[in-house]
């Protein structure tokens, strides 16, 4: 129940930073659906490691092999195994940590709740773990493809902010086009140029930075979402909330609506359904409306700093702890591909769980 | 699946806003516990319409009936039923409404996905259901003191901002116990007079308006919170975002955080594991660190206005809309209730989920 | 989770046997669904007490309201609460039960794992609960006609034997209209008469009897059932074992197929897919195949006896317990509604399951 | 949720017969068990294939490698990744079968429901799955023992039929360390070899033959089970009809207990609470009562045979089909270690709940 996300397409996973493998199974995948591998890479691609100067020096193959479910390049409808090796582990960065509680990481709390540790890079809770969501959510997209018409569902996600720099353009006015045309993700040239500087500083100094994604999915049919406890945006928060380092989420016009009124806040009808304005984010009553769906997701810096942190070890001693691993500076151009795989997985669980609603034979 | 929150302690809903009743069960609660009534019917009162000049005039006795799961006034494992009384609906006040969806309600949107609505008071998509929310939470509450030995966990909700008006003082600096000294649940009393006029004034214009609500809770135990996909703050997030008018949500530093460095973020730790700063919001990795546990809530305004508005009616006319039911021109002082009987439920839920990860016989 | 049954057509039950009301929830209900109430209730007769002189002579009037989930007669797609009120409850035939603990019955094993119980009539443990069973289950039946074109999906059950009085007939040659004209409910009036003979006699010695029912379930759709934990044959057997005197399952061919060849036991194809024989009993791999889904359930003799017994009370000391209440000398004829309603449950769950594997828009 | 089992300790499986690999995924396992690697190879190596003559004679070497949740030996509590490779398919047995449905396989159920299969071996029908259930219940019989102080849970199964060749001897006469010693997993040396002796006259006929599991546990604790909807007997019942051949289950007395009076069935109590018979089979009301569970288990007669069937091709031509893969004339010997691993599995995952409903801190 820990490790599995989603109600019919449903994701479990396992995997240390660095034990042999990490991976997952896809339950609940719909049958004959003709897979294209290199997208699938193409995402795994977009998160891992080492793809840039301002990301981590780690370098993975982060090369998927899928075990089961797929036969002749189609889904067959039973579970998807996959597989992604630990080719590059270098524990030996790790070892002086064994017994040493990093400042704002997850080792106190692993350690007190289980007992025991795989103290290596974080174990299960190193962000490694998400170059599973996004072999799940790069099948997402694709099995998404079959269950719409005319107009595709679309997904995008984008750096909005790094530090106090911010994307300030409405999304309308972006060219998503751009989003993979520079390293922060950021698809307005000019203020990605700013991100890319900042970021370079603040690793200059041994220091990390936070920074904001935007999400938009544009197309998504009307209905999906199951109230009471299983609103769209309760569940596009949980998957959110699951990322390492998110802090925060909102949709819609989010913590700005709290100081609007109702008579500016309300997004009236026109004659077709839609709406003319779009505050509400897509979502009413758990239930998307059909206008586009758009959130902001709050990540916090990370946590491994290039600089001298007093901390305590496991018998409770002070000890100086210096970074060495290769970490991000800021993990939020990796995160891009991470919330979009997210996203796809909430919005294919939710189109699924509405033809249960349907009484057409 | 879709009206059950909860992985052990597991609360199932049923009701509209102008059915009969509305109601609910609680599976897996533990045998033995030993229930105050009085104090169930207290939290029940809190979030009730009609206390106050700044809710909605609507009066509901909200007087819960157990129907099963107690015996001679101890728990006995077995699920607990319960009900509430619609008694004063009106649905006169609503039958204008048929055929109309209310801009920035539900009404569309269940309308498009079910085919057909109990629209009497927004049916199900009302917030009454959150009527059923507090029962449960303040079962859970009272469960809380059995699992804790000598601090026992205190969950506490105020109502921080409404519109501009931010009360700016730290949590440690307020007195939880003005709460409730005020009909807005600010416990700073000056603030408090503030937040209450603006409301006033609100109302007056026919209008409505958002606000947040802080919760902290204080004394929980290290170890509670299930990673990967269970992780305490996406449980609490998907909590909060099940409540009605909620449009964002963050914990310990927030989107704040998003602005700082790792070097001034990052909780130091003092020789015991407690930290000096608590900018994590007292979770690392998913899981309690012992810390105090906080987070905001932002609510939109409220919807239902009582100003003329455009909108469309089933088949896509335009129609003029004028709020004619007993509506709040600010949820936020009932939220809070609302806010601390969901916590309650994921704290529990995660305490006794965290039982079965323990080998000691 | 421990009183819940299903997938996605989801029922939560609660209620002890002398409690104010049992009653449940029924999640996952497709909406627009016209409900015949009369019909409901017809099946809630067949199941009720006090029916015939083979029966308990406890009487209820076992009238169901529905509380939520309906609206103008139709389903609306959010959670039906219902309810059944117990009128007759007598405990006071149960006082003396209070500190003993009755011979294979659930007294001993509620008490030692909850530390408390409801002890009248059995609270929880009591077969009282399966009415609630028999309303989502007469409300699956309503559904399913919903999702079947040329050909409805029957669901039959009777009473094959009674102690060593078996029907031997196949099912084949049975009349299922003829099911409800006797009071035993045996589709062959010759077998019912030994059947009820036999009861009687045993109802004077005061003692009680065994029985199997079987169950018939035409023109299921293939391929409903979700291998390889889900399988349909394995939801039917869970479902079945949940009921309370249920002691063996069998499907098919069943225990007779341990003795057989696989060159006997092989069913060989027809050109159009249909099998010539069907000892496999409708369902290969855990899915159905369109044959005729088939099953026997064992149902041991009732534990109440009105004669004396020595047991022990909760002090362990000997005691002579005479029983007193209202009790079945058979349950197997009441049971026949039951094992229906719960194959509709299941199926229905499954169609609905299904629905998701569909790749079509 | 289609591939997972169990509600707190939970397998998720995947896997074809002839694809790269099979596996699974165990969550919620406790922390700090650590495991004997060597037992649950010991336990694989019982099921394997080609462990003698009365078995298929297909070689698996069936070595199974662990990639996460234990790290020095020991679990973690993070999830269980483990795996097991495909070395010796032979595919090519079974390209002839690719449009050919064999009768009382899957392959028409999975064809219809999924329109694709992997037809080679059975694919994902295959019984190689229950290799993954075997690794699981290995680990699940090592927790166990953490768990228990005084007398560790025992789970014995064995040979209890092989056509109409009986054990008939009580279990409570039987040596089960004998279960070894020979390759049928009788406990009794001579009806062991009329076994044998059958299996090898109905292999040389080419045709394959069905029996009985029977599976004792002991020393389980009073008060394992969840009613009403997760009772011991129905969560046993569901884990057998997920194996392969498996078309019955009795618990107690079972189908015998139809034909028997309550005054001969109940029983009644010692002073301490045990129990002077148990035809209940150690469970009442769904709840363990520490008594010994027995249950029994039917297997139908393989359904590939070396003789020749008439059968049908996906466009429904009339074929003749020859077995020639290589399959087992009896699976009940293999199916003993399998019966074993999913009591194990049953046993502790409500082992773990009941910890959830213990109000002690």
């Amino acid at each position: 129940m820990h490790n599995s996300f989603g109600n019919i397409f449903k994701l479990t996973t396992f995997g240390e930073s660095h034990g042999t493998a990490i991976g997952g199974i896809i339950d609940g995948c719909p049958a004959g659906i003709l897979l294209d591998f290199e997208q699938i890479q193409t995402e795994l691609n977009r998160r891992k490691p080492g793809q840039s100067k301002i990301t981590t020096q780690r370098k993975e193959a982060d090369e998927v092999i899928f075990l089961s479910g797929i036969f002749e390049g189609k889904t067959t409808g039973t579970p998807i195994g996959f597989q992604i090796q630990n080719t590059n582990q270098k524990s030996r960065d790790y070892t002086h940590n064994n017994e040493v509680f990093r400042p704002s990481h997850a080792d106190f709390t692993y350690q007190k709740k289980y007992g025991i540790r795989d103290f290596r890079g974080g174990g299960r809770s190193s962000a490694r773990e998400t170059a599973n969501w996004v072999v799940a959510g790069a099948i997402a997209k694709q099995v998404l493809k079959y269950f719409t018409t005319n107009k595709s569902i679309t997904i995008n996600a984008y750096t909005s902010s790094i530090g106090s720099i911010f994307l300030v353009k409405p999304y309308q006015d972006l060219d998503f086009g751009k989003v993979e045309s520079n390293i922060v993700r950021c698809p307005d040239t000019k203020v990605a140029e700013e991100m890319i500087s900042l970021i370079h500083k603040i690793r200059k100094e041994g220091d990390t930075i936070g920074g904001t994604v935007t999400c938009i999915a544009k197309n998504v049919p009307v209905g999906l979402g199951e109230p009471i406890f299983n609103k769209l945006q309760a569940q596009l928060a949980k998957a959110m909330f699951s990322i390492n380092a998110v802090k925060g989420f909102e949709y819609g016009a989010g913590f700005c609506s709290t100081s609007m009124k109702g008579s500016n806040h309300n997004d009236l009808f026109y004659a077709d359904g839609t709406t003319k304005t779009n505050l509400s984010g897509g979502i009413q009553g758990g239930i998307s409306n059909g206008m586009d769906i758009y959130f902001r997701v709050a990540f916090k810096p990370v946590a491994t700093i290039m600089q001298e942190q007093q901390t305590i070890d496991k018998d409770g001693n002070m000890v100086t702890l210096q970074g060495k691993g290769r970490h991000d500076p800021c993990v939020v151009p990796r995160a891009v591909p991470i919330v979009e795989a997210l996203t796809a997985l909430v919005l294919l669980d939710f189109l699924l769980l509405d033809k249960t609603r349907n009484t057409s034979v």
